[in-house]
């Protein structure tokens, strides 16, 4: 019953799309905007960048693999029951992407059933693209390729870790805010504002630990084989599977010791 | 008594000091660094790119202009009674550098008297450099240069505003962070932990306000040159001058109506 599936081929296509986006948004960083409200009660800019570099990914997938679901931020889901499902956030990092920020993120995940088995996080400003599939990670940049692993950081008392935004409508609310708070005192130094971004500096050894909420499933699906591919671990904040209805809550660590620590502190 | 300035091959020279830290610092960027802290109760990593990137610029200054007074983050002060003087920050958002961010920066300032005349805000890994000198900015990216000014934005409801880290120890106190806290309700949408990178940002019009407190002389003086190059305003947080020994405010705005309506949201 199980598909056979030609990975390679599937990373380089996933290269393709990654491309594609890239064509789309980048020309409009930088460049006069023309942002509309998504929800009225949270800012969440919607661009043409977003919507355009979605169109672009999936008229290449209907064409090249016309029997695969699509589920995407801007435009919706397709072939709902498909056995492999693309998952495509094409800006993630919307805010750092209206301020300038080079910290914005194309994700694209290949899914299998609910596993995620290929993830894309590309950085175009920057021409920086991590890719995870089959238990390896790699940073690709301009015409360089090497592969990532996470750091060996096993203690919060020397992890560096990263959050988006605390102070967002609708992010944390007031005890993971103080959980987030506690955790982040323990910790060796925090940064913030990053969105996937954080997670790829994760993944290369540059920060050890990340944790978020709030996060929807196209936010998530790339992150899980870029994560895992280096070495690292990746959960909800009760170290069960990701899960968007519940909240959203991303813990991802640099090791299984840390990962420990991180929950423990986070006290679910 | 005024000494007569060759403006122009000062900002060529400016490009040489660049040059000479980004040799030092890019091939320490995201390669395992040798972190000491410089004050045991604040984490404050000094790292071999900050000192011989330092150390470079020196050498060429001293080199080149025997006569001018250079003060460094790392190595001190030279020749203070100068006319013209060099202020060196050569690795601003040391946090940034070693958590992987591109968003730190190489601050290179000449400053007259008390007057900062000159300022570089310089990314390596982006290869991004921007740079302020008689009332104009611009923005060199590899072989392209363009001239740069700040945003249109009067009003804080349509501003995108910045702040390095509300939750480091000793950045803000209780009241500023309240303060602070205020403003980015008041404000379209918040980033944060971008240091001096979010100054260029401001000055090529992609960031609106960018309010921070406890920065030193050698973190403020290539600011003032680059964003007032642009048409941008800034001062501390009554409006006065920046002063380090006061508390290192800074509010930099678009406008002089949006710099007012921060000002008087900030109560001092």
């Amino acid at each position: 019953m199980a598909q056979t599936l030609d990975l390679d081929a599937l990373v380089a296509f996933a290269h393709e799309l990654a491309d594609a986006a890239r064509r789309e948004t980048l020309p409009r960083f930088r460049s006069a905007l023309a942002v509309d409200n998504k929800l009225a009660a949270d800012f969440d800019p919607v661009t043409d960048a977003d919507r355009e570099a979605e169109r672009a990914i999936r008229a290449l997938i209907e064409r090249r693999y016309p029997e695969h679901g699509i589920l995407g931020e801007e435009h919706g889901e397709r072939l709902p029951n498909a056995q492999l499902r693309w998952v495509l956030d094409p800006i993630d990092g919307t805010r750092s992407f209206i301020c300038g920020a080079p910290t914005w993120t194309t994700l694209i995940a290949l899914e299998r059933g609910p596993e995620p088995i290929l993830g894309v996080i590309d950085q175009p400003h920057v021409e920086e693209r991590w890719i995870g599939a089959g238990e390896r990670a790699w940073l690709h940049r301009r015409a360089s390729v090497r592969a990532i692993t996470t750091s060996g950081c096993e203690r919060l008392a020397d992890a560096r870790v990263s959050t988006t935004d605390p102070r967002a409508v609708g992010y944390f609310d007031a005890a993971e805010e103080a959980a987030f708070a506690r955790l982040a005192r323990a910790c060796k130094l925090a940064r913030f504002s990053m969105d996937a971004y954080a997670y790829a500096l994760l993944a290369m050894g540059q920060l050890d630990l990340v944790v978020e909420s709030g996060l929807k499933h196209y936010d998530y699906a790339a992150l899980a084989p870029v994560v895992r591919g280096a070495g690292g671990v990746i959960t909800d904040w009760r170290g069960e599977s990701f899960d968007a209805d519940a909240g959203g809550h991303t813990v991802a660590a640099a090791t299984p010791q840390l990962h420990a620590e991180a929950l423990a502190m986070l006290g679910r």
